[in-house]
This record gives structure tokens, C-alpha cells and sequence, in this order.
């Protein structure tokens, strides 16, 4: 008997190589199918919603698994005491068996933190990009709405990773005060909420890099129209890894009678 | 020509064997003083308000110096480009001639975080202690006036650094949500404020120690009173350094015509 799981993991993606396992490197898949496995006795994969870049935290990946056996009602407490402080499972439901962390989720939420301070905030630096130059904020609000709908995103997507379909909906792109880790006394963080059906390689920093960019007058805004009608790949400024947090993972509800197909 | 320096400084402790300068190890008192040498072309020596311990944050050090000529007005700058992303100058003026940071404190606030949610935030756990058993807030609340005013706090000093002079005026305890530094969606998060006139060697993390083994009910509540009367050194549990932070230093205004002495 097997069981498939969802999983909801949170992380500090300093010390990591990303998401995705690789050999010989520290990652939070890696560290996460260890961990199972080990409590299974048996190979345990797990599949990530979004394959963060190193450095990119969590706040709400999602995962699914097939678990060799009943539901674990112990697997979560389990697993938090096997894996470091850095990765916390913060959630784990049995799913229909066929739920797919990946290929099921209807949309994706990003947080880029910005530090926008005279210089860097020692307490923020793990978690916000500090930019180090004057920042008009009313022309970066005024740029968001017009990366918002579904456009053919392919000028902004690094190379490395290419996706065969470009075009994607992105819901929605605000800029709002606050960092998303911050000290309570930081009054110069910021952050871009983005909420989209999915998102090509590199494409949120790409986007936050290029707006940064047209806010503090070293691209003309119309840049950002040309970058969206360009065929790619992105050549501008991606913004750096560290600044960037997965925030959730949304999916259709589970229907009552869901199973296998 | 000799100057008289006042610095405010910021840092991310987690790296550093502490303020105190030390052979060999990484001290926050340490990279300053290597950096503003480099710049004076001669030895500066600073002087923190508190030598912080190993791993204890500050958003609000005060350092004083003699600067080896006139008021260096491009200094702070110069600082923030030689110093890694962990340390930042975020003040720096002329003082009176006999200004000294140590011994001119009037009061000093340090805040201490706690984490209590089931399980470590895995983007607080720099900043916060996760104490991992229900906390009862009303007693913990309860128990902190007991300590404020003037007390011989020798009942709550570690061997190891003695003072001679015990007596401390803590002038508010208090706990309040949030802790100082974290993730905006963590609401697990608290934090203890500490005002005092000064502080003894591990006071407040054995004092925060004292009220988490009280407030979770393994300690009875008379085990405060029995601290505050006894005469050390303290044998309870001392809170790790990590969820302390230094927040503020508070001196007399200066008066315009001071000199010195």
C-alpha cells in the first residue's frame, strides 16, 4: 500500500544549492529525501512545487511524495527533529494519489525584498537585496501593473533552463512597505507580491532587476515593453537570489471523490 | 590634533566571537578597529557601551574613540565600504572631548526574542530562541514587574566576569508580540524589553532563563524571589545568546560648552 502526500516546507535557503538535489551538493530536496528515507527505510522522492535557485528562500513550498505504506501520522514531527533548523515541515496532509506538487498547482506567490537604505541593514542582508542607489518608488508602482495579464514572457527568461511555452499569466504585481523577514526598526524595506499561473527560469529576478533598473533611471521605461516583446533570452540586471522567497503554492480543491486516474 | 568619536553600529552577531576584541577570533570591536586603523594609518582603538557576547545581535551599539585629527566627515562611509555586510556604522559624530561610551551610559534596552511556535521558524532562528514546550504567557507577563526597580542582582550573574557592584536599577521589563526580528508571517513570535541602568554578566539571558523555566512550569514561582536574594552566582538556565540583541544606549545630552575634564 502507498500513500500520496502533500507536504508544505519553509526554509532559509542561505546555506542551500537551491531546491533541486545535485550530487555532492546541499540541497532541500536532498536533505528532505534523506530525511524520508531514512524514516522509511526504503528510497523516498519527493517533488517540489518550484525548483528554487540557490539562496531563494521558502515560505510555503509545496511537496508531493509517495509514502511506502498508511498515512504517517508521526512523519511530520519526525521529520523536524531529523532536519536542521533551516528547513521546517510545517504541514503534511495524505493527498489524492494522483496529486502532483508541480504539475497540479494553479498559481505561485513570490515576495522579492528590497532594502532601499542608505546602506545595508545588517539584520535584513540574509533576505533583501539592498540597492544601493536613489529609487524613484512612484515610477516602480506605476511599471508593475503593466507586466500584469498573460503576456509571452520568453524576454524574461534567462538562459540555462528554457521553457517550450512562454506565455504565462501573471494575476497580479504589487509593491508594498516591508521586507519580508525585517527588523521591527528597518523603516526602508520593500517588497514586489507576485502572483502568477507559473513562471519561467530567473523570471521573477529578471522582472525586479529591470524595474529597479527603469526606477533609478539607467533604463528608459521602455524598456520594460521591449523586454516584453523581445524573444529573449533576458540580457538585462537579475536580481540577486537572496532577495526572493517562495511564498505559497495555490491548487484546485481536492474533489471528495478524487482519486487515481 | 585629536578627535572624539561617538558611533552608533548595527550587526548580525551570529559570526562573530562577540564585541571584545580577542587574538585570533572575529570580534565586531575587532573589525572596527582593523578597518578605522587602515584609514587612520595608526592604531585607533574604540570602546563599546557593552561587550556584547558571542552571538548576541545590536541595532543599537554605542562606540567611542579618539580619532588621530579633525572630525572625519567621510569616515562612516568609508566604514560601510570596508566592512562586510554584517556590520554597519549607522551614526558617527564629534563627542566632548572626555566622552566615553562605557562608562558615560545612562541606560541601556535589550530585547530578547522567543520563539514559540510547535517547531523553530526556520527565518527567525537566527534571531530568536525557540522554546520548544507551551509557555504560559499571563505568568510570564506576571513575573516581570517582580523585577524591575533597584535590586542587587548578584543571584542572576555568571561566574566568570564578576562585578563588584551589583546593585542594577532595571527600570521596565516587559514582554510585547513580535519578536525583533522576523518573518512577516510568523506570529509566534515575542519578545522581552529590558531598560536598565546597567547589567550584569549574563543578566538578562539568565533572567529570561529564570522566567521561560517558571512560566513553563517547571520551576515554582518563588524560584524569582529566591534569584533576587541570593548571592550568586546564578545556577539556573541562561537563555542562549542568539535571541539577544542590544538595542539602544542612552547618555545625558551633552551640555554645548563641555570639555575636558
Amino acid at each position: 500500500m502507498e500513500t500520496t502526500l502533500k507536504g508544505i516546507v519553509r526554509y532559509d535557503g542561505s546555506g542551500f544549492a537551491g531546491w533541486q538535489t545535485q550530487p555532492g551538493r546541499r540541497t532541500v530536496q536532498g536533505e528532505l529525501e534523506a530525511a524520508m528515507s531514512r524514516i522509511a527505510g526504503s528510497r523516498v522522492r519527493v517533488q517540489g512545487a518550484s525548483r528554487t535557485d540557490a539562496g531563494v528562500h521558502a515560505l510555503g513550498q509545496v511537496f508531493s511524495c509517495r509514502w511506502p505504506g498508511p498515512f504517517p501520522a508521526r512523519l511530520r514531527c519526525a521529520l523536524s527533529r531529523m532536519l536542521g533548523p533551516e528547513i521546517r515541515v510545517t504541514d503534511l496532509t495524505e493527498a489524492p494519489a494522483d496529486f502532483n506538487a508541480r504539475f497540479r498547482a494553479t498559481a505561485k506567490c513570490y515576495v522579492y525584498s528590497l532594502d532601499l537604505g542608505r546602506e545595508p541593514d545588517p539584520l535584513s542582508a540574509r533576505y533583501a537585496w539592498h540597492v544601493p542607489f536613489p529609487i524613484d518608488l512612484e515610477r516602480l508602482r506605476a511599471l508593475l501593473p503593466l507586466l500584469e495579464g498573460t503576456h509571452d514572457f520568453a524576454g524574461f527568461q534567462s538562459v540555462g533552463n528554457p521553457a517550450k511555452r512562454t506565455v504565462r499569466t501573471l494575476f497580479s504585481a504589487r509593491l508594498d512597505p516591508g521586507g519580508l523577514i525585517q527588523s521591527r526598526d528597518a523603516a526602508v524595506l520593500w517588497r514586489i507580491e507576485f502572483r502568477g499561473d507559473g513562471f519561467l527560469y530567473h523570471m521573477v529576478r529578471n522582472i525586479t532587476g529591470t524595474v529597479i533598473e527603469i526606477a533609478r533611471g539607467r533604463f528608459a521605461p521602455e524598456f520594460l515593453e521591449e523586454s516584453l516583446q523581445s524573444p529573449g533570452p533576458f540580457r538585462g540586471h537579475c536580481a540577486p537570489a537572496h532577495g526572493l522567497a517562495l511564498a505559497s503554492v495555490e491548487y484546485a480543491a481536492f474533489a471528495a471523490n478524487e482519486s487515481a486516474p
